[in-house]
């Protein structure tokens, strides 16, 4: 049997110096752990239009279908500010969850103990946090059509579309429920019926799943503006969180911030089973290519090497590997060994992005 | 000259016991102050749904645009969950905010140093915090069209759009320069630029309004999940927020719940000069209708005392008396006095709602 496939996009900004982490990992696993893999590379975001013209060439995206996991960096920066919208690099990275169809993004925001006083929160609020965010990732308005800059009267309009059909919110609400039974069994889900008919729809398809087949799991709705205060007020109240893309995309990025630990938060973007059995995957840290930084070793490399923890999870089906390598990452920052981000504590000792891959590797 | 008039909607829940604390204030202005108003009262929300079939009465509506303010309690309530969505109780409510055509809502989020102890944020990141997000109101996915829930092959599409013209960008922008002038100088406008069109323009209208006619404010463009985050992490970063009706439900809702001070914070929502040169206005609390304390006298009176504070600022540009309404507010925070939702610290004296607008009047 061949080995499992990985394609790596490093992408744009601190992208590459975090991938390149991630590479001591896979290459530890397949020494030590016999668990090797065919990785290739390429470009997206940025890179990918400066060498290409485009965020994504099609040999790529070609390449992203053919793998059984891809792993992306990170995309943008200002450099790409004034490109049109069409060759943009979020573009690219758009392109890859579309056509490979991940509709679920699963993005935990947990609070790593050694980190807790890094959060702008009081530390009992969020001392132990551990929730999951599902958000819908293929459509609503971030896909829908008709959309544009278009010309009425004597001005110019601005158009997005949200759209969101049943069978969509039926199979997101799915990998929600079943992320709950393996958690704390409890589901929240957000909308705003109280002002979008699309929220209605989507309130009524999730309370249709939970009673037909996931009674066991206990279910309740919030309006979305409700979700940003209570994810601000007392965050463990949740478990699972399922909504849709763009307020997943808001709520998701409140909620990674408030446990302190944005440096450290990987996320999983998954699609229908392919032939094999293993999902359609698209691993990428929750942190965006942050280009101030880029290029100084002063990254944190964990949220990357966390979301391949996530890959060996989700797409191998190796949960034991997952865990071996969430707790290196959790006995070096036990150590005190901490990049840039996470410097401040007194006796924490400053390492760069390089010397957190090896000493996550020493920890293996 | 007649009296100024003013329409009081009391609504749902804890709406008609905080306005009943706000009637005793206005009660003062007149008899005291010499500031009387023609006072008027109405039903909205749920409570006219009881009374009439509608959230909102023709002759309501008439009123409200009739009046030179209008001030809001609460609407909603889960006795009216299961209405249909054209008679929801929070369509009544929309529906004043876009007849009356009160496209700027604005939103302080302000942290009382009384209560810095509320916030479940840290105490250096809360205390002073004093922002002011100018939300657009009467636009944006709301109100577009075409929306709905529609049969498409042998399955349901919920519908929404979303939809912004240059001029409704533009006179937006506009109210939050004037602000940030008196303020900080300072706006930070948020959208998804890098994701939706209607996001392209919002930034590019911004961006011109200020180019021409506010080049001495200082602005700078956030994408709408960075914003979230930056909220989150250190909301002091920011003077004025402008943002889209969507965005701003989320971010105004997090924001406030961030100062510790939910039961505190009052809007306002102004449109156009009418012919007296007064705005069309409402005025109302910040915080919901609460159904779950609603007639036990343990709602907080102060978010809608305070919205007529902002009230006599900018619908009758008696900033005096507003600054003087605010201080008494302070005073008997300062003295001790908490109701239900601010009860924990050590010395404070619980007081019930009538009781805390008593002695806010005392204190005036
Ligand atoms: C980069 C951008 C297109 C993307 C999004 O808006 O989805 C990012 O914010 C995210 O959350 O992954
Ligand atoms: C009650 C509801 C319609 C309303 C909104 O979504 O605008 C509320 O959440 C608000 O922020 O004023």
């Amino acid at each position: 049997m061949s080995n499992p496939s990985l394609l790596i996009l490093p992408g744009d900004g601190i992208g590459p110096e975090v991938m390149a982490e991630v590479r001591k990992i896979i290459d530890w696993y397949g020494a030590k752990r016999d668990l090797a893999f065919d990785v290739s590379e390429d470009l997206v975001g940025g890179a990918a239009y400066d060498a290409h013209g485009t965020p994504l060439h099609e040999d790529t995206m070609a390449r992203a279908q053919g793998v059984d996991a891809v792993l992306l960096g990170a995309v943008g920066g200002p450099k790409y500010d004034n490109l049109d919208f069409s060759v943009k690099p979020e573009r690219g990275l758009l392109r890859l969850r579309k056509e490979m169809d991940l509709f679920a993004n699963l993005r935990p925001a947990q609070c790593f103990d050694a980190l807790a006083d890094f959060s702008s929160l009081k530390k009992d609020v969020v001392a132990g946090l551990d929730i999951m965010i599902v958000r819908e990732l293929t459509s609503g308005i971030y896909f829908g059509e008709p959309r544009g800059i278009i010309e009425e009267g004597n001005e110019r309009v601005g158009i997005n579309t949200q759209r969101y059909t049943e069978s969509e919110i039926d199979r997101v609400a799915r990998s929600a429920f079943e992320l709950a039974r393996k958690r704390g069994n409890k589901v929240c889900s957000m909308e705003k019926a109280n002002v979008m008919e699309s929220g209605i729809l989507w309130r009524e398809v999730v309370q249709k799943v939970h009673d037909e087949d996931y009674a066991d799991v206990e279910l309740s709705h919030m309006y979305a503006d409700a979700g940003a205060m209570q994810l601000c007020r007392w965050p463990k109240q949740f478990d699972v969180i399922v909504t849709d893309n763009l307020f997943g995309d808001l709520l998701s990025d409140a909620a990674a911030m408030l446990t302190g630990s944005l440096g450290m938060l990987p996320s999983a973007s998954l699609g229908a089973p392919m032939a094999n059995g293993r999902p359609k995957a698209l691993y990428e840290p929750v942190h965006g290519s942050a280009p101030d930084i880029a290029g100084q070793g002063k990254a944190n490399p964990i949220a990357c090497i966390l979301s391949f923890a996530m890959a060996l999870r989700y797409s191998f089906d190796r949960g034991d590997e997952a865990t071996r390598l969430e707790k290196a990452v959790e006995t070096v920052l036990a150590d005190g060994l901490r990049t840039a981000d996470l410097l401040g504590e007194e006796g924490a000792t400053p390492v760069s992005t390089g010397e957190m891959g090896d000493a996550i590797v020493a920890a293996l």
